[in-house]
């Protein structure tokens, strides 16, 4: 089969690979039908993330075709239309049974890290009973990739923890793709108002689009006193970092109000100065969290009433083989206007 | 009337005083017949506090009989003992009917601060009905001035906070009146291990007779390793942080396990370094909290059946005159093995 | 000034009567400006509420402007415009510190029960900075006075206590007045199917419009079948019972699912039976509640923001001294296709 | 082997049985080592569940060692001591996802009731990885078994979903086995008061020296009277419901005061006559569930830590071969002043 495969810090290769059959009684292989490429990597083709070796096929977001499974999976069978989920969960460890499947002992986030993943034509899926999710009655492909990682992860991190509640007054810094999943799925709780707030207008003008009731560019560096002007110096009752800097959670923490939560999706590569010389007092709960994707069923259920378009956050298709120019697209996201990229198997 | 009276940075002055009067339907006269003194009063008498003003009597804890109340007082009648709460809730303002009695508009941490306080021989409590609670029936009034602060502190700000369930595995960092108090009260979820974290032996003498199960004494800086291993590397369920320093917050947030929760109960004057860079993926979560002393009643249900033994808390007594004699107990509170000291009205 | 008195089983009147002073410290006097009639009005009429005796002035809704207020009001001052809530709520007991004003020892349902009521050219308002909330800037008084009673009646009893997610599949039993409010508000959260059920088509049309993506017409004795059948013998996750009957009560224990929630909203006259025998082992769950009140400042804001239309539950229109006329179109309800009436003063 | 047939109403046959082997990928065959017996055992017994067959293996309770594992078990090795779940969980369906292994789709209570139980020599556990425990270290058999059920049903049909509280005043109602579960794990929450009702002085002794503080007997039929004039009118926070009667959930649904929850563990055989006309506006919370051992974890944790008790249950031991004296003896538990027989492979 053929499959993208890093090889090494800027090589991203399109190469022939084995394809993978079934090692343990749990695992299914899965022909993959629509993939997609997550902002994690490009981390790990720049070479930032050390559990990925050379010779690893990335990837942990998909849509496949059931082809074949161990003798111990009993929800699939060949044939089944699945949505791979980006964390693999075995159900039994203790982390399972608390669902935080993100913290798997024989899982987690493993596909396309420790693992080889789904930008191929083929992936090996463990624990396939507890990792993959039956492909929702009617569902476009290229919508339905969005439940493999960037719905339940905004979903989880950043509205659950967030607990947004209807009437709440909310912030979502970063309008990329796993922003604006948390920022359409904020909606289901019917918050009164939803402050996108990016450095791209054309990315602001998106999350209008997605339902933000309030856009504000951060590039002048006033994103604080803006939110607070709008506020009535009160603050926000949730802030939502979607982007992982310091400069970005700073925002977050000036804007809270009293009684206010400040739930983190980004991923962080360095450390941050935390103000709790003024937080101390605020009644304030800050979160972390690796999307556990417990709520995906939930989700589905959302999208199959009607209450989610998570297909509008694809706006470049390539068939799968033209995959390194999907990257190069996604690389380049605010120039080419891109949010998720659907990648077609032909 | 005498009281306790800051007269500058490092000036307590026991002098004579006018006496309080009704300003306000709602106020309440108290004679005060035990107090005590809190960490945060020494905190004013360094300066470090810019809201009190010189000429401001300290204190906002306090046991007491009421004198006089103002028209619209319905709860309490001349006579009557009362617990006083070191806030002020007005039960009216957005916040109050949050039960953030912390952030009311128009009371909060005020005695003692912005208005006058315990450490006298009459106080004016405004907003007496919701300020004021019945002295427990039976109470010694040195176990029950306790009410007034650290108990609820202890609890809501840490206990609570950090949900401390059945089963954990918990750490208080500081073992100084607050860290016991929430020793003592995160007890009632009977938690399976209590690790006591300080820097003195005999603090750490002291939670292990308040039922900690494990004396961890940080000084030689490697508390966080200690934690570890006594937890096979999962760090702890709940970590409480109740000093309020860089170097305290760093043990907790270095010893709490995958899903732990960081709930800090420390004054902090200073920012911290958070490691977001390790953070972001542990579902973790960090709170913080001013009392909010709604959890007081049922504090006072737990004390009358017997599961709380605040008094022991008590290692030094005064009568109230003798409050410079006090202080000084208080303020080298490790050399003279000093935890609260009550000051009792002759 | 005028008011509808009740003067006995059947007899209703508009007569003049003495206005009201104020008597406390705590009270306001509100000067009516829109009101309107509430079922448990036409149980009182009937005789059914022993609490009401001869000579009550009738009615727990309205809007008015403050006229007067007592010297311990802090929150209100004359002319500011109010909703007046149906639950008066003293703020100072332990059941409205615990948020249950409902059962305020001071207070709770008293207006126009215990105390004279709404219907009324003024109305004497107990603990007013609890029991009163500021009209929503630029709402309409007719869309307000829904804020009254039956919006948080609907929201807390029925979607609060049901546990309402998102992607749940609820049914509310009952399409009058106060199962719409609950249906209206249960899409705060987002629900993938919400059935209405009830006798009337035309109720039944209404729903629809509000939202339900499914009528069902129990008249034929199959709500139960039918429920299953559209949910594929899974039942319901809530089932919101808003009329107060065994019929409509039994209807709900036969539809919820495993796990689910009933949540009744309806005021019962007689025992129901509960078939414990199928229900013991379906990790069920039962509520019961009396409007609290505490969240309207939350579906306030919800209001402001759009995500609320409570005036399309207003039917019929009559001016304030033609609420005979208006009674006897809310009692004929069903013939009259009437919802709400709004009375509005000259 | 041999093992205890259920051969149909009144007669439980000690014979000669088949040895199970493995038949799926994720079963285990468990040796024997403790036994038990419970209520429904003796339901089974009198022909009372329909779901069991002449011969049936009774038994859903039992401590083991693992003899063989399929090929898909990974969490337990031939040799492991282990703790038996009276729930059968695949891990997999939607219900369990959700945490409600008792309604498992492929599980659920299976063992003694669908599939052969533990009354035997050896037994086929499916889906073994989820539906075993490790044995707890140093742990007495005897004591350990209570975990099979007992303890979990006690704590989550009674305590958790009765939300007990510090300080909260409850009521259990049954002193057998599992409402003394249900005692000793609703102290983990500090409650201040116990009311133990049962008819049968000898057991409200032993609800006594397991922590109750208030000894009700109801053979007078005015357990509720009583309860009512120790709460000073106001009623309990939880009642707690062991038994399965109309009579004790009579009592239960008198007895919740405002707020209240009645949490339900009792097997019903009959439907309950609920007095909604008293009920339907006090805030109450009636809860129904099958124990879904989910908190195995948590509460082997807590009592590993010493603060739990279940060997205390245990007054009769038996050798396994011996069960027909112990069903004799379990089946006249008030006379013979049983609670728990343990039953020991020689």
């Amino acid at each position: 089969m053929q499959a993208l495969v890093y090889q090494g810090p800027g090589k991203p290769s399109w190469e022939s690979h084995r394809r993978p059959t079934i090692q343990h009684a749990g695992d299914a292989v899965v022909r993959v039908t629509t993939s997609t490429i997550c902002g994690s990597d490009l981390h790990i083709l720049k070479g930032d993330v050390p559990t990925v070796g050379e010779g690893r096929i990335l990837g942990h977001e998909g849509i496949g075709v059931i082809e074949e499974v161990g003798s111990a999976v009993s929800a699939f069978h060949k044939g089944d239309k699945v949505v791979i989920s980006c964390i693999t969960a075995c159900g039994k460890c203790d982390f399972c049974r608390k669902q935080m499947f993100s913290h798997c002992r024989n899982g987690g986030w493993i596909l396309g890290n420790t693992i080889d993943g789904t930008q191929a034509e083929y992936v090996l899926i463990p624990y396939a009973d507890t990792s993959l999710y039956p492909l929702p009655v009617g569902a476009e492909e290229e919508a339905a990739v969005m439940f493999s990682d960037i719905l339940p992860t905004g979903f989880e991190c950043g509205v659950l923890n967030g607990r947004v509640k209807p009437g709440d007054t909310i912030a979502v810094v970063g309008a990329g793709p796993v922003g604006l999943a948390a920022l359409m799925t904020a909606r289901f709780y019917s918050p009164a108002a939803i402050f996108s707030i990016d450095l791209d207008d054309n990315r602001l003008r998106v999350a209008g689009s997605f339902g933000a009731t309030e856009l504000i560019n951060s590039s002048d560096g006033n994103a604080v006193g803006r939110v607070m002007e709008l506020t009535h110096g009160e603050g926000v009752d949730v802030a939502i970092e979607a982007v992982g800097l310091p400069a970005t959670f700073d925002i977050c923490q000036g804007i809270i109000g009293v009684g206010g939560h400040l739930a983190n999706i980004g991923v962080h590569g360095k450390p941050v100065v935390l103000h709790m010389e003024k937080l101390w007092d605020r009644n304030a709960t800050l979160t972390t969290r690796l999307c556990d994707t417990v709520t995906t069923p939930m989700l589905m259920k959302a999208f199959q009433s009607g209450s989610l378009q998570p297909g509008k956050l694809v706006t470049h298709r390539f068939a799968l083989d033209e995959i390194l120019k999907a990257y190069d697209t996604f690389g380049n996201a605010a120039k080419r206007s891109a949010l998720k990229v659907a990648l077609k198997a032909r």
